[in-house]
Protein backbone atom coordinates (compact mmCIF):
# COMPACT_ATOMS: atom_id res chain seq x y z
CA UNK A 1 0.00 0.00 0.00
CA UNK A 2 2.02 3.26 -1.10
CA UNK A 3 2.12 6.48 0.89
CA UNK A 4 -0.38 10.11 -0.52
CA UNK A 5 2.82 12.28 -0.11
CA UNK A 6 0.76 15.00 -1.40
CA UNK A 7 1.26 17.41 -4.09
CA UNK A 8 5.30 16.41 -4.34
CA UNK A 9 7.39 16.28 -7.11
CA UNK A 10 8.52 13.12 -8.08
CA UNK A 11 10.37 13.94 -11.07
CA UNK A 12 13.67 12.76 -9.70
CA UNK A 13 16.47 12.77 -10.83
CA UNK A 14 16.74 15.48 -13.40
CA UNK A 15 19.79 16.63 -15.60
CA UNK A 16 21.88 19.37 -14.04
CA UNK A 17 22.21 22.04 -16.52
CA UNK A 18 24.09 25.39 -15.77
CA UNK A 19 21.94 28.34 -17.74
CA UNK A 20 24.44 30.96 -19.53
CA UNK A 21 23.23 34.87 -19.80
CA UNK A 22 24.31 38.08 -20.63
CA UNK A 23 23.19 40.75 -17.34
CA UNK A 24 24.32 43.90 -17.41
CA UNK A 25 26.85 43.34 -20.14
CA UNK A 26 28.43 40.52 -18.06
CA UNK A 27 28.00 36.55 -18.56
CA UNK A 28 26.37 35.15 -15.49
CA UNK A 29 25.40 31.69 -15.00
CA UNK A 30 22.67 29.46 -12.75
CA UNK A 31 22.47 25.75 -12.15
CA UNK A 32 18.95 24.91 -13.20
CA UNK A 33 18.32 21.18 -13.13
CA UNK A 34 14.37 21.64 -14.67
CA UNK A 35 15.06 21.18 -18.04
CA UNK A 36 12.07 19.97 -19.69
CA UNK A 37 12.00 18.84 -23.84
CA UNK A 38 9.25 20.19 -25.26
CA UNK A 39 9.36 18.08 -28.54
CA UNK A 40 10.81 16.05 -31.15
CA UNK A 41 11.96 17.49 -34.04
CA UNK A 42 13.06 21.04 -35.91
CA UNK A 43 12.97 23.20 -34.72
CA UNK A 44 14.47 21.14 -31.44
CA UNK A 45 12.29 23.35 -28.61
CA UNK A 46 13.20 23.17 -24.64
CA UNK A 47 11.79 24.93 -21.66
CA UNK A 48 12.56 25.64 -18.30
CA UNK A 49 10.90 28.15 -15.72
CA UNK A 50 12.84 29.86 -13.00
CA UNK A 51 11.51 32.21 -9.96
CA UNK A 52 10.78 35.75 -11.24
CA UNK A 53 13.24 37.08 -8.77
CA UNK A 54 16.12 35.68 -10.29
CA UNK A 55 18.89 37.42 -11.36
CA UNK A 56 19.42 35.34 -15.04
CA UNK A 57 15.63 36.34 -16.08
CA UNK A 58 15.98 39.97 -17.12
CA UNK A 59 19.12 38.72 -19.47
CA UNK A 60 17.10 36.22 -21.09
CA UNK A 61 14.41 39.03 -21.30
CA UNK A 62 16.61 41.37 -23.06
CA UNK A 63 19.22 39.74 -25.21
CA UNK A 64 16.22 36.44 -25.77
CA UNK A 65 19.45 34.37 -26.22
CA UNK A 66 20.68 31.85 -23.88
CA UNK A 67 23.27 28.69 -23.09
CA UNK A 68 22.34 25.97 -21.76
CA UNK A 69 26.01 23.54 -20.98
CA UNK A 70 25.37 19.96 -19.33
CA UNK A 71 28.50 20.11 -16.39
CA UNK A 72 30.41 16.57 -15.53
CA UNK A 73 31.23 15.12 -12.03
CA UNK A 74 34.33 17.14 -12.07
CA UNK A 75 32.51 20.31 -12.28
CA UNK A 76 30.41 19.89 -8.81
CA UNK A 77 31.98 22.52 -6.84
CA UNK A 78 31.98 25.20 -9.66
CA UNK A 79 28.16 24.10 -10.65
CA UNK A 80 26.86 24.15 -6.97
CA UNK A 81 28.51 27.34 -6.52
CA UNK A 82 26.40 28.59 -9.51
CA UNK A 83 23.32 27.80 -8.02
CA UNK A 84 24.25 28.74 -4.10
CA UNK A 85 25.22 32.79 -4.87
CA UNK A 86 23.14 35.25 -7.05
CA UNK A 87 24.29 37.32 -9.85
CA UNK A 88 22.64 40.04 -8.39
CA UNK A 89 25.44 40.18 -5.52
CA UNK A 90 28.29 38.40 -7.01
CA UNK A 91 29.86 38.32 -9.94
CA UNK A 92 30.28 34.81 -11.45
CA UNK A 93 31.43 36.13 -15.28
CA UNK A 94 35.15 34.55 -14.25
CA UNK A 95 33.87 31.28 -12.53
CA UNK A 96 34.17 29.24 -15.97
CA UNK A 97 36.54 29.49 -19.06
CA UNK A 98 34.61 30.23 -22.01
CA UNK A 99 33.47 29.99 -26.16
CA UNK A 100 30.84 31.25 -28.22
CA UNK A 101 29.52 29.95 -31.16
CA UNK A 102 26.82 32.04 -33.39
CA UNK A 103 24.77 33.83 -30.48
CA UNK A 104 26.94 37.43 -28.66
CA UNK A 105 24.69 36.69 -25.73
CA UNK A 106 24.72 32.47 -24.99
CA UNK A 107 28.32 31.79 -23.11
CA UNK A 108 29.02 28.80 -23.62
CA UNK A 109 31.56 26.74 -20.83
CA UNK A 110 34.50 25.14 -22.22
CA UNK A 111 34.71 22.64 -19.19
CA UNK A 112 31.26 21.39 -20.20
CA UNK A 113 31.67 18.37 -22.59
CA UNK A 114 28.04 19.30 -24.21
CA UNK A 115 26.68 22.78 -24.80
CA UNK A 116 23.55 24.29 -26.83
CA UNK A 117 22.85 27.39 -27.95
CA UNK A 118 19.64 28.54 -27.76
CA UNK A 119 16.95 31.51 -28.76
CA UNK A 120 13.97 32.59 -26.66
CA UNK A 121 10.86 31.05 -28.27
CA UNK A 122 8.44 32.83 -25.99
CA UNK A 123 8.04 33.38 -22.21
CA UNK A 124 5.16 31.90 -20.30
CA UNK A 125 4.32 34.10 -17.31
CA UNK A 126 3.67 30.96 -14.13
CA UNK A 127 2.16 34.25 -11.43
CA UNK A 128 6.09 33.48 -9.41
CA UNK A 129 7.97 31.96 -12.36
CA UNK A 130 8.76 32.34 -15.85
CA UNK A 131 9.11 29.86 -18.41
CA UNK A 132 11.43 30.32 -21.12
CA UNK A 133 10.57 28.46 -23.99
CA UNK A 134 13.59 28.32 -26.08
CA UNK A 135 14.94 26.96 -29.86
CA UNK A 136 18.07 24.92 -29.67
CA UNK A 137 20.24 26.59 -32.46
CA UNK A 138 23.16 24.57 -32.00
CA UNK A 139 25.04 21.61 -29.85
CA UNK A 140 28.89 21.92 -29.30
CA UNK A 141 30.26 18.61 -28.22
CA UNK A 142 33.89 17.99 -26.88
CA UNK A 143 35.59 15.24 -29.40
CA UNK A 144 35.95 12.85 -26.38
CA UNK A 145 32.25 12.11 -25.54
CA UNK A 146 31.57 11.25 -29.06
CA UNK A 147 31.06 7.92 -30.37
CA UNK A 148 32.78 6.55 -33.14
CA UNK A 149 29.16 7.06 -35.25
CA UNK A 150 29.07 11.05 -33.86
CA UNK A 151 26.72 10.54 -31.39
CA UNK A 152 26.92 11.79 -27.64
CA UNK A 153 28.27 8.90 -25.32
CA UNK A 154 26.46 10.26 -22.20
CA UNK A 155 28.78 7.58 -19.57
CA UNK A 156 31.74 9.33 -20.93
CA UNK A 157 29.82 13.15 -20.30
CA UNK A 158 29.16 11.81 -16.99
CA UNK A 159 26.49 14.52 -15.87
CA UNK A 160 25.20 15.39 -12.36
CA UNK A 161 21.98 14.20 -11.98
CA UNK A 162 19.65 16.23 -9.37
CA UNK A 163 17.59 15.01 -6.82
CA UNK A 164 15.50 17.38 -4.86
CA UNK A 165 14.47 14.64 -2.31
CA UNK A 166 17.61 13.58 -1.29
CA UNK A 167 19.14 17.00 -1.60
CA UNK A 168 22.18 15.60 -3.79
CA UNK A 169 23.98 14.89 -7.02
CA UNK A 170 24.24 11.37 -8.28
CA UNK A 171 25.83 9.94 -10.74
CA UNK A 172 24.98 8.13 -13.90
CA UNK A 173 25.14 4.56 -13.93
CA UNK A 174 25.51 1.37 -16.62
CA UNK A 175 23.27 0.34 -19.48
CA UNK A 176 19.83 -1.62 -18.58
CA UNK A 177 18.65 -2.28 -22.07
CA UNK A 178 18.28 -0.80 -25.19
CA UNK A 179 15.02 1.66 -25.72
CA UNK A 180 12.05 0.43 -28.43
CA UNK A 181 13.53 -2.80 -28.47
CA UNK A 182 13.52 -4.31 -24.95
CA UNK A 183 10.04 -4.56 -25.07
CA UNK A 184 9.78 -6.33 -28.35
CA UNK A 185 9.22 -9.95 -26.79
CA UNK A 186 6.38 -8.51 -25.34
CA UNK A 187 5.10 -7.24 -28.24
CA UNK A 188 5.42 -10.55 -30.22
CA UNK A 189 4.04 -12.23 -27.26
CA UNK A 190 0.88 -10.07 -27.79
CA UNK A 191 1.39 -8.15 -24.66
CA UNK A 192 2.17 -11.16 -21.99
CA UNK A 193 5.44 -9.91 -20.01
CA UNK B 1 37.43 22.32 -29.49
CA UNK B 2 34.26 21.47 -29.69
CA UNK B 3 32.70 19.85 -32.64
CA UNK B 4 29.22 21.50 -33.75
CA UNK B 5 26.41 18.78 -34.38
CA UNK B 6 23.84 21.34 -35.47
CA UNK B 7 20.43 21.88 -33.17
CA UNK B 8 20.14 18.41 -31.71
CA UNK B 9 19.20 17.84 -28.11
CA UNK B 10 21.85 17.28 -25.66
CA UNK B 11 19.49 17.28 -22.77
CA UNK B 12 20.20 13.44 -21.98
CA UNK B 13 19.73 11.24 -19.91
CA UNK B 14 16.21 12.27 -18.91
CA UNK B 15 13.73 10.32 -16.40
CA UNK B 16 11.89 7.49 -17.81
CA UNK B 17 7.80 7.74 -16.88
CA UNK B 18 4.80 5.91 -17.81
CA UNK B 19 1.51 8.45 -18.61
CA UNK B 20 -1.20 7.30 -18.28
CA UNK B 21 -4.93 7.86 -19.31
CA UNK B 22 -7.96 6.63 -19.86
CA UNK B 23 -9.12 6.77 -23.60
CA UNK B 24 -12.60 5.66 -25.27
CA UNK B 25 -13.31 3.74 -21.60
CA UNK B 26 -10.55 2.04 -21.09
CA UNK B 27 -7.05 2.87 -19.10
CA UNK B 28 -3.79 3.28 -21.50
CA UNK B 29 -0.29 4.05 -20.91
CA UNK B 30 2.65 5.66 -22.91
CA UNK B 31 6.39 5.73 -21.92
CA UNK B 32 7.57 9.29 -21.91
CA UNK B 33 10.35 10.40 -20.80
CA UNK B 34 10.29 14.39 -21.57
CA UNK B 35 8.59 14.96 -18.50
CA UNK B 36 10.17 18.94 -17.69
CA UNK B 37 9.00 20.58 -14.27
CA UNK B 38 7.39 24.46 -14.63
CA UNK B 39 8.36 25.65 -11.43
CA UNK B 40 8.85 24.89 -7.70
CA UNK B 41 6.11 25.52 -5.31
CA UNK B 42 2.60 24.90 -4.67
CA UNK B 43 0.48 24.10 -6.96
CA UNK B 44 3.41 22.17 -8.41
CA UNK B 45 3.32 22.09 -12.21
CA UNK B 46 4.85 19.43 -14.70
CA UNK B 47 4.72 19.55 -18.50
CA UNK B 48 5.35 17.02 -21.52
CA UNK B 49 4.85 17.63 -25.43
CA UNK B 50 3.70 14.85 -27.40
CA UNK B 51 2.92 14.43 -31.70
CA UNK B 52 -0.16 15.11 -32.13
CA UNK B 53 -1.12 11.70 -33.36
CA UNK B 54 -0.46 9.75 -29.95
CA UNK B 55 -3.61 8.14 -29.12
CA UNK B 56 -2.88 9.06 -25.32
CA UNK B 57 -3.86 13.06 -25.90
CA UNK B 58 -7.81 12.78 -26.71
CA UNK B 59 -7.99 10.88 -23.06
CA UNK B 60 -6.21 14.25 -21.50
CA UNK B 61 -8.16 16.31 -23.52
CA UNK B 62 -11.48 14.50 -22.97
CA UNK B 63 -11.02 14.15 -19.00
CA UNK B 64 -8.49 16.32 -18.32
CA UNK B 65 -6.88 14.04 -15.82
CA UNK B 66 -3.71 11.80 -16.32
CA UNK B 67 -1.32 9.93 -14.11
CA UNK B 68 2.74 10.02 -14.24
CA UNK B 69 3.91 7.07 -12.78
CA UNK B 70 7.98 6.33 -12.45
CA UNK B 71 9.14 2.57 -13.57
CA UNK B 72 11.98 1.01 -11.79
CA UNK B 73 14.53 -0.95 -13.65
CA UNK B 74 12.97 -4.16 -12.98
CA UNK B 75 9.75 -2.84 -15.83
CA UNK B 76 12.58 -2.36 -18.44
CA UNK B 77 10.42 -4.70 -20.66
CA UNK B 78 6.80 -3.11 -19.61
CA UNK B 79 7.95 0.01 -19.88
CA UNK B 80 9.23 -0.65 -23.36
CA UNK B 81 6.74 -2.27 -24.47
CA UNK B 82 4.06 0.95 -23.92
CA UNK B 83 6.21 2.71 -25.93
CA UNK B 84 6.75 0.76 -28.55
CA UNK B 85 2.82 -0.17 -29.26
CA UNK B 86 -0.08 2.39 -29.93
CA UNK B 87 -3.57 2.20 -28.29
CA UNK B 88 -4.97 2.81 -31.27
CA UNK B 89 -4.47 -0.57 -32.58
CA UNK B 90 -2.97 -2.47 -28.95
CA UNK B 91 -5.14 -2.61 -25.87
CA UNK B 92 -2.96 -2.56 -23.29
CA UNK B 93 -5.22 -1.73 -19.97
CA UNK B 94 -4.27 -5.08 -19.00
CA UNK B 95 -0.71 -4.44 -18.68
CA UNK B 96 -0.21 -3.29 -15.82
CA UNK B 97 -2.10 -3.81 -12.17
CA UNK B 98 -3.90 -0.47 -11.19
CA UNK B 99 -5.09 1.76 -8.36
CA UNK B 100 -6.61 4.70 -8.31
CA UNK B 101 -6.58 7.87 -5.74
CA UNK B 102 -9.08 10.38 -6.25
CA UNK B 103 -9.00 11.81 -10.13
CA UNK B 104 -10.71 8.51 -11.95
CA UNK B 105 -9.27 9.53 -15.20
CA UNK B 106 -5.76 8.51 -13.63
CA UNK B 107 -4.94 4.94 -13.61
CA UNK B 108 -1.67 4.48 -10.94
CA UNK B 109 0.30 1.27 -11.83
CA UNK B 110 1.02 -0.33 -8.79
CA UNK B 111 4.25 -2.01 -9.90
CA UNK B 112 5.51 1.74 -10.28
CA UNK B 113 6.95 2.96 -6.66
CA UNK B 114 6.03 6.35 -7.12
CA UNK B 115 3.14 7.55 -9.04
CA UNK B 116 1.50 11.07 -9.22
CA UNK B 117 -2.38 11.56 -10.42
CA UNK B 118 -2.61 14.59 -12.55
CA UNK B 119 -5.40 17.58 -13.42
CA UNK B 120 -4.96 19.20 -16.69
CA UNK B 121 -4.00 22.79 -16.21
CA UNK B 122 -3.62 23.95 -20.18
CA UNK B 123 -2.76 22.54 -23.37
CA UNK B 124 -0.22 24.52 -25.49
CA UNK B 125 -0.37 24.13 -29.57
CA UNK B 126 3.26 23.32 -30.33
CA UNK B 127 2.80 22.46 -34.43
CA UNK B 128 2.86 18.87 -34.74
CA UNK B 129 2.61 18.63 -30.27
CA UNK B 130 0.38 19.28 -27.50
CA UNK B 131 2.43 20.48 -24.80
CA UNK B 132 0.25 19.61 -21.72
CA UNK B 133 0.57 21.51 -18.28
CA UNK B 134 -0.75 19.69 -15.62
CA UNK B 135 -0.90 20.18 -11.44
CA UNK B 136 0.17 17.25 -9.32
CA UNK B 137 -2.84 16.38 -7.01
CA UNK B 138 -1.34 13.66 -5.17
CA UNK B 139 2.11 11.73 -4.90
CA UNK B 140 1.68 7.90 -4.08
CA UNK B 141 5.09 6.64 -3.08
CA UNK B 142 5.70 2.37 -2.10
CA UNK B 143 6.87 2.78 1.63
CA UNK B 144 10.06 0.47 0.57
CA UNK B 145 11.71 3.78 -0.86
CA UNK B 146 11.17 5.83 1.34
CA UNK B 147 13.00 7.10 3.85
CA UNK B 148 12.79 7.61 7.63
CA UNK B 149 12.49 11.05 7.48
CA UNK B 150 9.62 10.34 4.45
CA UNK B 151 11.33 11.27 1.64
CA UNK B 152 11.62 9.41 -1.80
CA UNK B 153 14.79 7.83 -1.99
CA UNK B 154 15.38 7.71 -5.47
CA UNK B 155 18.39 5.58 -5.41
CA UNK B 156 15.94 2.78 -4.07
CA UNK B 157 13.42 3.77 -6.87
CA UNK B 158 16.39 2.56 -9.63
CA UNK B 159 14.44 4.83 -12.36
CA UNK B 160 14.98 4.16 -15.75
CA UNK B 161 17.04 6.70 -17.51
CA UNK B 162 16.50 7.21 -20.88
CA UNK B 163 19.34 8.18 -23.52
CA UNK B 164 17.84 9.24 -26.92
CA UNK B 165 21.71 9.01 -28.41
CA UNK B 166 22.21 6.13 -27.13
CA UNK B 167 18.45 4.83 -27.66
CA UNK B 168 19.04 2.76 -24.46
CA UNK B 169 18.05 3.05 -20.43
CA UNK B 170 20.68 3.62 -18.25
CA UNK B 171 20.48 2.88 -14.58
CA UNK B 172 21.00 5.38 -11.62
CA UNK B 173 24.30 5.47 -9.76
CA UNK B 174 26.00 6.80 -6.39
CA UNK B 175 25.92 9.87 -4.55
CA UNK B 176 28.65 12.55 -6.11
CA UNK B 177 28.27 15.19 -3.58
CA UNK B 178 25.06 17.12 -1.70
CA UNK B 179 23.34 20.06 -3.52
CA UNK B 180 23.66 23.52 -1.96
CA UNK B 181 27.05 22.33 0.00
CA UNK B 182 29.78 21.25 -1.85
CA UNK B 183 30.01 24.74 -3.69
CA UNK B 184 30.17 26.43 -0.33
CA UNK B 185 34.19 26.11 0.05
CA UNK B 186 34.15 28.00 -3.30
CA UNK B 187 31.39 30.82 -1.80
CA UNK B 188 33.76 31.17 1.14
CA UNK B 189 37.01 31.81 -1.05
CA UNK B 190 35.13 34.17 -3.03
CA UNK B 191 34.51 32.35 -5.81
CA UNK B 192 37.76 30.60 -6.24
CA UNK B 193 37.71 26.67 -6.82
Amino acid sequence: MKKNLGPVNGLYPSLTTIVGTVVNGKPNFLAIAHVGIFNHGTPQYLSFGINKAHYSNQGIIEHKEFSVNIPSEALVVETDYVGLVSGKNTDKSAVFELHYGSLAHAPLIVACPVVMECRLHSTLDFTSHDVFVGEIVATHVAPEVLTAEGKIDFTLVKPLLFDMQGVRYLALGPEVGKCWNVGKTMKKAGGRP
